[in-house]
Parts: C-alpha cells; structure tokens; sequence
C-alpha cells in the first residue's frame, strides 16, 4: 500500500461531491426542457395540430398531470414519513435502552477490548453513538428517496414533451434523470457516512471496534426506512395498478392510463413511490449495511489493531471509485454515443452495465493495491485468523462485481421477450390462463439456478479467500457501480410514467409508440435492478451474518444441533409467511380501491363520457391508508422476530434463522420477480406483435392475450411487492441482529435457561 | 425393560400375520360385491330401469370401463418395470462397485471397529449386503404398488356398484379396499424388513453396527422405486388430467369423465397410477428409511454396544404395535360406527386419525417402558455421548406421531371448502382468474407455518431428549399409524374413479351425488395424507441427514465456513429447480396429450355423437411413454447431486446441501400442496352451491366459476406431481448420501483437492 491517510480524506468527500455536482448537472441540463405555460419557446418543438388537440394544450395538459402526480407523490411520502417518524421514535429508544443495558446503564468508560489498560466509551456512550447512526442512516435514506421522487416526477412529463421531437431525445432525459438519483443517492450516503465517522472518531479516538459497532446503526437505520419504502410503496404501487386495472380494462373496458378512470394518477403515484423511492430506499440500505459489515469486520483485522486509516478505509474508498467509473459510464450514454433509434435503447443500457463493470474492475485492481497492506490477518472467532494477500481482496470484489453481471444478464434472459423463455410463456397463452401460469412459475423456478450458482460462487471464493471481510467486500463489489444501477433502474418508471402522461394528454400514436419502446426498455432494465437487488440482499445478508456471529460470540453454526436445526428450518418458512402477507395486503388494498372506482363510475355522471372529472386524489388517499396500513404485519413480522428469538430463544437459533431465512428467500425473491417479469413481457410480447409468431398469438383482445394479462395481474405483486420486499426481510432481520447481538449474547435465551 | 428376545421374535412377524390375513379378509368382504356378467344376485340390489338404461347393462358396463382403467394401469406399470429394472441393475452395481472401492475391493474379513480383537466381514461383502437390501426394498416397495393398484382398480366399479344402495354402503367398500392396501404395504415393508435383518445376522453375527448399515440399502431401494412412483406416476396422472380437461370440458365443451373423451380411461388410470402406487411407494419409502435410520443409530447406543436385540429392535416393535391399533381403528369405521348418511363422512374419516393416533400414544408408551432399557447412551461423533431415558423416547416418538396429527387438522383447515380461507378464495373468483390465483398462492404460503411450527417443535424437542435416535423415532412416531394413513388416502383415489365410472356408465343423477359425496371427502383426506407424507419426509430426511453426518464421521456442520454454506445455498435451491423441471414435464406431456385427443375428435367420425368409440388405449399409451421420458431429467437432478457433490466437494459441502434442501423443500412442498388442494376445493365450492354465499358465485359456467376452473388447473401439477415429488427428492438425497457416505468419506471432495 502507498497511499496516506490525507489521500483518503480527501478522495472520499471529494468523489462525493464531484457526484453530487454532477446530480445537479444532470438536473440542470433535464430543467431545460419546459413544462407548462411559461411558454419558453415549447423546446423547439414546431407547432402542429394533432388529432384537433392545439400543441399549447397538450404542453398545459401535461404539466397539469405532472403537477397531480407530484402532489400524489408527496402525500404518500408526507404519510408515510409521519408513521416513519413514530416508527424511528419509538425504536431509537429502544436501540438505546437495549444496548445501554448491556452494561447495566453504567456511565463510566470502561476498559478496552483490545488493550486493557486504556479507557474505552461506555455501553451507554457507545448506545447513544449506535442511535445516533440509526437516525442519520434513516435521515439519508429518507432525503435521497424523497429527490428521487422529486427528480422523478419532474422528469416524467419532460420526457414525454421530448418523445414528440425524437425517441433520442426523450431517452436522454429519462436516462440523465435517473442518473440524478443514482449519484444523489450513492454521493450522499457515502458523504454521510465518512462525516459520521470522522465526527465519532473524535469521541471515540482510538477505538475502531466500538466506534464501527456504532456505525452498524447507520445500516440499521438505512434499512429501517427501505422496510417502509419497499413494503410500504410495493403496496402502494400494486394496490392502484390491480385496482385501475381491475374496474378499468375488466369492467368499464377503457385501456390503460385512461385519463377517465380515477385511479390512473394514483397508479402513476405508484411507480414512483414503489419503483423510485422504495428501489432507491433498498439499495441504499444494502450499500450502508455491506459497507458497515465491511468496516466491523475490518475493525478486528491486523489493520484494524494497528489503526491502519487507509485500509480501514478500503470499503469507503472502493464506493468512492465507484462514483467516478460510473460518471465516466455515463458519459458514454449522454455524450459519445447518443443513441437515434428505438431498437438501440435496449442495447444502450445494457452496454452502462458492461461498461461499467470492465471500468471498475480496473478501479478495483488499483484500490486493492493501493490502499491495502500486501498481507494482513481477519480474526474469525474460534479459529486462527485469517492470512490474507491484497489481490485476494482485489478477487473478492471483483467476484461480488462480476457475479452481478451474470446476474443480470440472465435476468434479463428470462424477462426479456427477444428470448425463448419469455416467448414460450406466451406460446403457452394458447390454451388458456391456466398453462400460462403453469409455464410461469416453471420459468421463475427455473431462473433461480444460475444466478444462485453465481453467488454460490462468489461466496465461496471470498469466504475461503477472506473469511467474511471477503463476503462484505464482495457486497460491496457488487454495489459499488451502484449510480449506474440506479440510474438504469429509475428510467424504467420515468418511462412508464411518460407514456402514461402521452397517454392521457391525448398525444398522437406515433408518440405513444415511442415511449412505449422506452417503457418496453424499462421493464427488463427493472428486473435486472430486481435482480441486482436480491443478489446483493443476499450478499449483503451473509456478510451482516458473519459480523454478527462474530460480535455474538459464536464459533460454529452447527446445523445439527437441535437449536440451530429449529432455527434453520423456521427461518427458511419465514419469507413465506412474509410473503403471504404482502400479497394479501396487496390484494386487500386492491379490493378497497376497487370499491372506490366503482363508487366513482356509479355516482360521478359523465365520467364515462369525458365531460367530468373523476377524484384523483380520494383514489390517492385510499391507496395511501391501505398501504400503509397493511404494512403493520408483514413490518412488524421483519422487525420483531429477530428480537423475539434472540431474546426467547437465544443467539444460536437466531443464527440458524437467519441463514435460513436467507438461503429460502434468496430463491423465492429472484423467482418471484423473475416469473412477474416474464408474465409482463408475454402480454407485450404478444400485444406488439413484432414477429410471425407473436402475431398468430394476437392481437389485442384475443383469447391467448386475455390469458396473458391475467398472468401480468397475477404477476404484479409477486414482482413488484413480495419478491422485492423479501431483501429486506432478510437483510433487515441480520442488520438488526447485528446491532442487538450485545444485548442477546448478554441477556438471551432465557426460554432454554428455564 | 422386561420384554425378551423371544418375544420380538414372535411378536413383530406376527403382527405382520394378521395386518395380511386382515387385509385378506378385507379383500374377501369387498369381492362378494359381484361385478360383471357373472350374474351372482346383482348384489341385492332390486332390478330397477334408470333413464331407460337396464340394469344389467349398468353392471356390464361398470365391468367394462373396470377392465379398461385396470387393463391401462397394467399397461403402465409394465412400462413403469421395465425403465425401473434397467435403473436398478444400473444402480445395484453402481452401489456394489462404489461401496467396494473403499476397501481396495478386498474379499478378506478386517478388524471389527467395536473390538478390533475379532474379525468383521470384509467391506466387499458389505457391499453385497447393502446391494440385496437395495433390491429388496426396490422389490417390496414395487409389489406393495403393484398389489394397491389392483386393489384400487378392483374396488372402484364395487364402489359405484354399492352407491346405488346407499352411501354408507359405498363408502364401506371404499374404505375397506384403502386398507387393504394400508395393512399389506405396512405389513409387508415390516415383514421383509425383519425376515432380512435374521438372514442377514446369520452372516455378520455380532457386527450390529455392519448388519444395519447393510440394511440402509432397504431404504435406498424403497425410495427409489418411490422415485418412479410419485415422480413418474405424478406427471402420468396431471398430463392425463390436464389434457382431458383441456380439450374435453374448454374446447369441446363435454363434462368430466364423458366416455366420448378419448382421454377419460387414461385420466382414471392416473388416479391409480399416481395417488394409489406413488403415494403408497411415497409413504413405504418413508416407512423404510425411518426404520433404517433408527436401527443405524441404535447399532451405536449403548445398547447397541451391549447386542440388546430387544432394544434394538425397537423401531420395529413400534412399527409392529401400530399395526394391531390401526386394526382396532378400521375397525371402528367398518363394524362399530356404521355410516348413514353423507354427513358422516368426513368426520368418520378424521375420527379414525383421531382415534389411531390417541391408541398409538398408549401403545408406544407400553413399547418404550418394556422394550428399552431404563437408562442407556446415544454416541454422538465429536460430542458427548448422549445419556436418554426410556421415557424420553416414548416423548420423542409421541412428538412426531401428534406433529402428524397437527399437520393433518391444519392442513384440513386451508383445504376443506367448510373453512373460511378456502370460502376467501372461492370468493376472491368474483374479480377473476388473477385474484384467485394471488389469493391461492397466498394461503398456501401461509399454510405452511403451523406445519413448520409443529414439525420445528417436535425435532427440537426429540433432538434434545436423544439427538439423532429421537428424530428417527420421531419420523417412526407419525408412520407409527401408516396402515390407517393410508387406509384414508386410498379411499380418495377409490371413490374418484368410483364416480367417473358411475358418470361413463351414465348413472343416475342420485348415484352420482352420492359419489360426488364420497369424492370431495376423499379430496380432503388426499390433503391431509399429502401432509403427512410431507411432514413425515422431513423428519425422515432429517434422521437419514443424521446417521449421514454421523457416518460421513463429520462432527459439525458449520454453516459459517464456505463449504457448508455454499451447499445448503445450493441445497435451497434445487426443489425450486427440480419443481421447474415436473412442472415443465407435465405442461409437455399434457400438450402432447392435448394433441391426440384433438385427433382423435376430428379424425373418428361419430365420437362427439357417441355412435363411435373414442381410442382410449392410444391415451394410455401416450400419457405412459410422456411420463416415463419426461422423469428422466427430475430423476437424474435427485439421483445424480449427490453422488457429484459428494464426490467432487466432499461431504461438509454435500451436509450442507442436504440440510438446505430439506429445509426449502418443505415450504415448497407443503405450499403447492395446500394451494392446490384449496383451489380444487374453491371450485367444488362453487359447484356444489350449498351455502347463501356460495350460491352467489355459482352455478357451474359463470364468470366466478371460470376462475376457479383455471386455479384448479394450475393446481393440479403443483398438488399432484411437483409438491409431493419433493418428498422423495429431499429423502432420496438423504438416504443415497448416507449408504455412500463410506465412500465419499474415503474418497470425495477431490475438487477441493486439487
């Protein structure tokens, strides 16, 4: 290693803030694009009659929808951070009594772990610290998914705007706007991170063990607010589309993003509290919670007990990197090769993952070098520590970074209808719904194999290699082209959300379609982020296991022994009672918003005809309550089991659980969204018609395309709520264990002790 | 314990006596039904002529269409035998060579492990041992099919024949026949097992530990044959369903089982083929691998040390006491409690699980206090041997047989349409196909919790009282009433194919609702013995994971170190991956199905006018070479893996894999089991119209009703071919480890080597 401690407090805030200025010119150059009736020269755009509408109406049009979105937006987010603020209250104090327990309340610095004869903080400093972090990680959380709701909403009616001038055009702003949010989002964790850390060390001095165990709060509290994000918004977003879809395309017969049908603006809500904010909400947690395992594990390295900054550092400077490869990522999307086609989108986004991966692996090579000693030790409690070289750690993060790859690569294999499989699901609408289901799950099962194989080995190679510093880094491999990810993962619901607005502004075919290609575009680009998702969840999860078996204590996780054998095989049953969970929720709330249309068709007269207009926003109110009510159990079944077990059962069940938990939801998670996915893609596959065969399945209206949308509706919760929420159920119950592992190692398992 | 030698020696082969004789008798009371032209009385019944047909050709026709499905169950079978001979020579050597390997192939006798001072037989000698138990148990498992499906096809007509009595009457013939079948599996797996232990000592003398571990073969070859049965019957009996059912109730718009479908005979012979022979294959593996369990551990307890033949052998007294209770059970139903009306069925049925299980806990009782000695020791591997009371054996066999009951009432409770979460999916039909399917897929993720509870409870608290001996005698505790089991299993097949041959030989409407009565009864059992099945193959596989561990000589399976962890990753996923693969099979063999009766309709002029005979024996043909092809991929997935990861990465990582199969094969097993079960339930829900509510979604074609037709579809692979095959992929891979565990022990994980 070469570099000094200036060098690292210098890169890390400077790559944030070079990401976070370039956010802003990203936003900058979307804002030039003018919605409304300011009237700033309609961007170029040469006046023209459509289908009888004026060109000025259309531009008021869309802003008026845009502004309803927003506000819908907004009230969701405004409710649902009320119930956030009691949640976060409420559990604060609980963090801090717990962990202040632990000593018995004792003010009094204590002495350290690993040298005696100094003086360390004490439990209730140290407990005060660990809340501290909760609270700024949910604060972070929070911010960036609220900008990337604002950016997302902002940007949806822009995009549309640009689809009259050029398919180009608008992709360029779809895309810049979700990179505002993937550097947002990455730059301004990663910033809070390295304050927070600075500030601690100032307190805490040379205890890198105590002030890293209070960082895990950080992660906590990150992940804390993906639970309401992703339960909360998957709800959300599948209630209001199951419901407009339910009365809207079933009973009333009107095509989707009717502007008639009153829960079309909630719908729209949806894609951006759900897709937006709870997407950002999940990696942002993996991204705290694999660079807080990463710097605990860290703290007990040789490194560690020689208080070597920079390689403590190595996590925080690997994320740093990763902002510029994924500036210069960008680049080659807005600048060097602008894409003039819609069968060039598809490509073009795939192209940011390769291109960023290749980059950074580069990156990753230079920063192993670097910034790590040549050889250095990880402590494993229970067996002799671990010797370890700088280029195993370089083959650690490459192996999290590159299995992602392959991860999306074959999600997008088995979701995107230029494929077999995706097509064959399809075929199988010919004899009705119910082989089109069949064929459906077959296929999420099936999509499960490679992908667990890549992490399979990706684990396996930084588990020998680095013990759990190795599966950390290798999350954070996997992670660290997270703006580019993001920025992928946010054009698919801008897109959506355009032709939406196409769609009810009353714009011309020939606009539609283009957006459409952007919107087809988007849904494989958002299960390769699902995809993404889950792998790192999964990762992540392990790495969290491993810092909290070690902080409890444990040496061996043995499988055969009753208490780690009940944890195991109830943990593995508990993604499916979270599951159950959430798609009941989904379907009741879809039911109540169901009711809710109807009363509008029944009492609201002309609203059938066009000539009045329908309550958007009592359908926004209701999607509201309903999500956020139906969260409440599948919440509470995430944040209350890890304590309930550690404390009844003790630290050896919970550690069964929750490798349980996560072995079974990595598998249900990737099927889940895979098999959604893939019904989607049949019935636009089907409705597009693009090929001799998808057009003997056609058109519109056909008896294979009806087979097909019930399989899209089914899909719909699987994807977009059950499937995705499962990263957090398994994350957040090995984060929270994490952070209460003092606690339960002191005062658990006085079931057994009776 | 008081009980000697010479009382096992008679009390064990005796009590498989009279569970034959019984079952002879029973046989004998179900033929005096006469059926067919032999003209002895037409039964009593008074010579009546319905809706213009005579009575005599009633009977003769009911005679024919018995010839028929008896005649195509054959067919298969024979079929079935010939791939099952060319794998079990196949396999049979394979187990010869591999286990012969470890010892050089060295014919000299060696060192006994228990006192080196004498001598033991050589390892090629055990190798051959293994090899005859392996075909024996292939053999028993195949006859114990053999003999059910001819029991089942020989009562089916009798049962219609009886239905036009009186229901009491019909149901007594139907359940009769089911125990037939229970008491002949039950008796001859315990007989044959007895017999070859005597012969088998009469070779290894003293060697316990040697003679038991040859035994395990038995297991093998039970679950192999189950392989065939459940895997390959499964896929016979859904392509035949499903491809009746596509063509004849959507396309040409003929009720079930019209004798104008040319698939009707084949979809009857399913019932046989699947339920009957691979349930009773299922449940005999069960059986089998649970006793060699057992006997494996105990061949290293002290009173395995102490040659306590009497303690040893009490696996097989339990098994041998719960035949004389299940006698007393059927009993109950058949001369005590006569049935009168439709009413009673159901409870009848149930009482009889009651009635067996609160019997058994008396029996087992009697058996721990007199068979086992007060106080004796279980060897753990790299533990403290484990010091277990008589009376805590009784506990852990009491455990599993009362998990069993729990599962089989919970299971009742999200299948029977008189409980609420099968009316909330019967209700959710109102919005559709799609939200019954959410609906669906949500209960049975929800059914699997108290199962899992229930199951978790009972192997910790076996685990604790007697470490692995508890599990197995646990598994031994829930088969402990396996005749009564399967008694009320088979009754369901019956009485299905009782109806479609009293609606081919166009019956009465009366008879008809009388069959339909005994039918959906039937359909709840067929649930419940699917929990059983699944619950007790996890304990199985739990037992056999155990002695694999012990005799792989591993001490822990740490699932924080790489190799372990990575295993039971991969070990989670693959149901998901074998599920895709049956449910792909039956999708394929279904449309191959699909494509022949399509034919058959358009190619034989007079079919749908029903002056010509449709090819029924082309189906059977069909549905038999589909289904044999297409298990070859699943059965090679369960027979290949662990042989590959035991050879190539050893036994930490294959431990590791077995335990995150089953631990995920259960959910999933359990889930598809009950979701099925409750969509077929929702739509007799429908049908069947007896309630206020239940009525508003009907009748029979309404929208509602659609719905539930297209969930009983997709139901029916995930009910019928990939939930329950999941039982024998997680018990097959368990036992084939543990009789390869010698090898892979000496030889495996060369992969790692390297």
């Amino acid at each position: 290693m070469v570099l000094g401690e200036t060098f690292v407090l210098w890169f890390v805030p400077a790559a944030a803030v070079v990401g976070i200025l370039f956010a802003l010119i990203q936003w900058f150059i979307v804002s030039r694009v003018s919605v409304g009736s300011e009237g700033k020269g309609n961007n170029g755009y040469v006046h023209v009659e459509e289908d009888g509408i004026s060109d000025l109406e259309v531009v008021a049009k869309c802003a008026e929808i845009q502004a309803a979105i927003s506000e819908g937006a907004e009230s969701f987010l405004a409710t649902e951070y009320q119930y956030l603020l009691i949640f976060m209250s409420i559990f604060s104090v609980i963090i801090f009594v717990f962990l202040s327990s632990v000593g018995g309340f004792n003010l009094e610095r204590v002495p350290c772990e690993y040298d005696t004869t100094q003086e360390c903080p004490s439990t209730v400093a140290y407990a005060f610290f660990t809340t501290v972090a909760f609270i700024l990680g949910a604060l972070t959380s929070t911010l960036s998914g609220y900008l990337g709701m604002k950016i997302a909403t902002y940007a949806n009616a822009r995009t549309t705007l640009e689809a009259r001038r050029s398919v180009g055009r608008a992709f360029i702003v779809a895309f810049r706007s979700g990179s505002v949010m993937g550097f947002l989002l990455a730059a301004n964790g990663l910033l809070v991170l390295f304050l927070t850390i600075l500030v601690f060390k100032l307190f805490f001095k040379d205890d890198w063990v105590g002030l890293y165990e209070a960082i895990t709060g950080y992660g906590l509290g990150g992940s804390s607010v993906a639970l309401f994000g992703r339960v909360g918004g998957g709800i959300y977003t599948k209630a209001a589309d199951v419901g407009a879809d339910l009365v809207g395309k079933i009973e009333q017969n009107i095509p989707e993003d009717d502007p008639r049908n009153p829960a079309v603006i909630a719908d729209n809500v949806g894609d951006n509290v759900g897709d937006i904010a709870g997407m950002g909400a999940d990696l942002f947690g993996s991204f705290a919670e694999s660079t807080c395992a990463a710097l605990v594990v860290s703290s007990i390295s040789s490194f560690g007990a020689d208080r070597n900054f920079v390689a403590m550092s190595f996590p925080l400077i690997i994320s740093a990197a990763g902002i510029f490869v994924c500036l210069l990522t960008t680049l080659v999307a807005t600048d060097l090769f602008v894409i003039s086609g819609v069968k060039q989108i598809e490509p073009t986004l795939k192209y940011q993952l390769v291109i960023s991966t290749v980059l950074m692996t580069g990156a990753i090579f230079l920063v192993s070098w670097y910034a790590l000693p040549e050889t250095f030790t990880i402590n494993v409690v229970g067996h002799e520590p671990k010797v370890v070289k700088n280029w195993h750690i370089f083959l650690c993060v490459g192996s999290g970074l590159w299995a992602g790859l392959i991860i999306g690569f074959v999600t997008e294999y088995f979701t995107s209808n230029t494929y077999q499989p995706v097509q064959d699901v399809a075929d199988a609408c010919r004899t009705g719904a119910a082989t089109n289901i069949i064929f459906g799950l077959a296929l999420g099962y099936k999509s499960v194999i490679i992908p667990v194989f890549a992490i399979a080995a990706a684990i396996y190679l930084s588990f020998s290699l680095a013990a759990m510093y190795g599966i950390a880094v290798a999350a954070l491999g996997m992670l660290s082209t997270l703006a580019t990810g993001l920025a992928i993962d946010a054009y698919g619901p801008i897109s959506d959300n355009a032709g939406g607005i196409a769609e009810m502004a009353g714009m011309s075919h020939e606009v539609r379609e283009r957006t459409d290609a952007l919107d087809a575009a988007g849904n494989t680009t958002a299960a390769i982020g699902k995809g993404f998702a889950i792998g790192s969840a999964a990762l992540v999860s392990l790495a969290l296991f491993g810092a909290y078996v070690s902080r409890a204590g444990i040496a061996v996780v043995d499988v055969i022994q009753p208490k780690e054998f009940v944890g195991l095989l109830v943990g593995a049953m508990l993604p499916y009672w979270f599951s159950a969970m959430t798609m009941k929720s989904v379907g009741k709330a879809a039911l109540a918003m169901v009711e809710e249309v109807r009363r509008q068709f029944r009492t609201i007269s002309g609203l059938m005809e066009g000539t009045a207009k329908p309550d958007y926003k009592r359908c926004v109110e209701i999607s509201t309550d309903a999500s956020i009510k139906e969260m409440i159990p599948p919440g509470a079944l995430v944040m209350l089991t890890p304590i309930i077990v550690g404390t009844l059962f003790g630290v050896e069940t919970l550690a069964g659980l929750l490798a349980g938990a996560l072995v079974s939801g990595v598998q249900i998670a990737i099927s889940a969204s895979n098999t959604g996915g893939a019904w989607d893609n049949a019935k636009k596959y089907i409705e597009a018609g693009r090929s001799e065969h998808a057009r003997t399945l056609g058109p519109k209206g056909s008896d294979a395309h009806k087979a097909a949308v019930i399989g899209d509706t089914v899909g719909d919760p699987l994807k977009d709520t059950s499937g995705p929420s499962l990263n957090i159920l398994i994350k957040l119950m090995a984060v929270e264990s994490l952070v209460f592992a003092p606690f339960f190692a002191a005062n658990g398992g006085w079931l057994f002790r009776l």
